[in-house]
């Protein structure tokens, strides 16, 4: 499923009310998207390898910025899955085909830092922080210099 | 329903693995909340005024930042209802009362910018951004200073 089919709200509904069949405009603009549509959106890398799919999207409440998307992979029908914080800033959000591509293989995934979807981590912990954005290649947001 | 109820992920799940009782932990810190949880959460305004309920949450996938909340008030099973996108500096999250606190009444409310659902606007438009930080006090990221 992509975020269209998931579009409960009818953001991407092409609009037609003059019956004079679909106009140009397609929802609230190229660079906003609504988060629930994102979630269970697909990842795959560049090389066409499946990544999983985005469970959850985590927001920070004091900056207001998009700080991890939660990403399953592995397991069946949610047994054996495994969770992968991902930044932000490693996800690229693939228009053309309506999924994430983010830079890592799968082999490299399954060394990556994860959780399960009882034990989640203290996010606030910034040995973590710097961990999870080393694995990625990603600057953490407490490095981000402020204005 | 309050975020933790609508907790798929688990995130917010009290461990006690050790089978010794709830420990302390509470899932990924005070800071950081899922965007799936926070849709459907309730709003209120600090009389105790029902403001309705978020629909969506919108992400400006250029800068990584949270846009705006989708709120939706009024009507009656669906229909009559109508949809304000709320710039999300102006909502505050009640962690005590898990909901979000919006400083506008009722009466406001009605009068504010909306749209239904099936005619988003255009949320990269400039004026239609400008006309929604008027009404709510906030500031446009565009006139945010950049690093």
């Amino acid at each position: 499923m992509n975020y269209e089919e998931r579009d409960a709200y009818g953001m991407y509904k092409i609009a037609s009310a003059d019956g004079a069949g679909p106009d140009d405009h397609h929802g609230p603009g190229p660079h906003l998207m609504g988060a629930d549509t994102l979630i269970g959106n697909d990842v795959f890398n560049a090389d066409g390898e499946d990544l999983g799919d985005i469970k959850e999207i985590m927001l920070d409440m004091r900056s207001g910025r998009v700080s991890y998307a939660v990403l399953s992979f592995g397991g069946f029908l949610g047994m054996g899955e495994k969770l992968f914080a991902v930044p932000w800033a490693a996800l690229k959000l693939d228009t053309e085909n309506k999924r994430f591509t983010l830079n890592v293989n799968q082999q490299q995934l399954e060394g990556a830092p994860g959780f399960d979807k009882n034990h989640w981590p203290d996010m606030a912990d910034t040995t973590w922080e710097r961990r999870i954005h080393a694995f990625y290649g990603t600057l953490p947001h407490s490095d981000t210099p402020s204005v």
